[in-house]
């Protein structure tokens, strides 16, 4: 990358401590210095070398059976999962993608604990999973429109942690994005939606029940930031008024990701110049 | 797309009759007239509005739990089917695919039908799906190493047949690639990976061994062609010697086969006009 195209991630870090979701700004852009077109041609950039580092960590899927990333994305409806997948995860080849968006969990899943349904999901090695929200809406949803109780809720925050601290040892890079728009851009997002008819099918009358839980929602995040931000998967906010500087913060984020995962190309299992000479020998009627 | 960069998909389809691959060029550029330059800027260009169809499609998929998409990937090695998914299937949300790539099966795999893993990888409503490799390794590998019977690949015939005349009633749309690099081509892009430590992780020894059945191969696929070229789902054979051009054609199919679908966006289901109120009325603290 250029020196003016550079991304700092640390500046994504959810600082330590109590958190407060009104003191982190929606539309900012830190760890970025450059206006939208810069961003464009840094999220160009860092593409390429963030498909080279997939590609990486892909063909090793074989030789290292558990090395795999996983990025959960979180955030309010319309905070841009989606175009996060798109336009971020779009850069890298997508067999090696595995995206999974959770809904209303169905009858069999509610049969389950629910990291069930998450268990079933998560990425083979090689693969970078993605998750469109989570297991965090069980303690977000959950919270806010007390689907479970207090008490169970208080268990899950540490049943998260546990269950991310094991998929760290088992070999997963886990990557959680809270995408953090902010509640205007939120009402001029959901505005377009219903002004264009090519757009309607993304809204939900839904959406506006959720909306009207707004404070809830950013106090449920606060308490569920605060209570699974630990050192083997760290939070991340992303400030989302800006799309542009969402996608390029998420590329930026995978980007660090891998490349501090020191991948290597696998070292070829067979002689080279044997199997070279066998091709040359080898003549195709 | 402007004039310059249209593609003719129609050039593409199998000719009628008894296949003879030798007479089918692995270099030429069928259905475009442009340069590798101009194949790119119509890759591009096709790309956009690909994008746009498939997000209609995957629109669709809570409406009409029906329709999807399924293409089907066959080549010899190095023919290119890891390129198009990541050159041609790289243009669409990545959120729509479902990608499988079939590898020799499995013992579970095994001890049912053949048909029963393709059954499984199928893609749900409103996605692509692609195959890598298919139900056709079954009459390609197994009718050259003798891996089945005669009879038994004889009856398979008919049974893809069936099979796909049975997704296509179910409302999957049906597109068949093979893919046709020449036996030169192949050896450059062999001893290529060879060449290049980073690409040692694509090379497997066995792909000599396969190689060396080359014409035993090409007979094969000429047979299995002709077997399952029907009107519900028919093949298109795409010369593979220019990757440019091998990418451009698959995505220029898949934009006919969806632009040929007649994708709707959904129409909206709630009262437009008393959300739009409702949102407006809304005040968040």
């Amino acid at each position: 990358m250029g020196d003016d195209l550079t991304f700092d991630t640390t500046a994504l870090a959810l600082p330590p401590g109590p958190v407060d979701l009104t003191a982190l700004p929606t539309d900012g852009t830190p760890g970025f210095t450059g206006d939208k077109a810069a961003g464009e041609a840094a999220l160009a950039s860092i593409g390429q070398e963030l498909a080279d580092l997939q590609e990486r960590l892909w063909a090793g899927r074989e030789h290292d059976a558990s090395r795999r990333v996983l990025l959960i994305l979180q955030g309010m409806d319309t905070s841009g999962k989606g175009g996060v997948i798109r336009k971020s995860l779009g850069l890298v080849d997508p067999q090696g993608l595995k995206i999974k968006a959770f809904k209303a969990p169905t009858p069999e899943e509610l049969e389950h604990d629910f990291l069930w349904r998450i268990r079933q999901a998560l990425p083979d090695a090689g693969y970078i999973g993605v998750f469109d929200r989570s297991h965090y809406e069980d303690v977000l949803i959950h919270r806010v429109r007390g689907y479970s109780s207090p008490e169970e809720i208080e268990r899950r925050y540490d049943q998260i942690v546990d269950f991310e601290q094991e998929l760290v040892a088992d070999g997963v890079t886990v990557v959680k994005c809270m995408l953090h728009v902010g509640a205007d851009e939120q009402k001029k997002r959901l505005l377009k939606r219903l002004d264009n008819p090519e757009k309607h099918w993304k809204f939900n009358p839904g959406d506006v029940d959720e909306r009207a839980l707004w404070p809830q929602y950013q106090r449920a995040y606060e308490i569920a930031l605060e209570r699974t931000h630990h050192p083997d998967a760290g939070w991340f906010v992303i400030p989302a008024d800006h799309k542009w500087y969402r996608n390029l913060a998420v590329a930026a984020l995978l980007h660090d990701t891998l490349a501090r995962m020191d991948l290597r190309w696998p070292v070829a299992d067979f002689d080279v110049a044997a199997e070279r000479a066998r091709l040359e020998a080898l003549v195709i009627e």
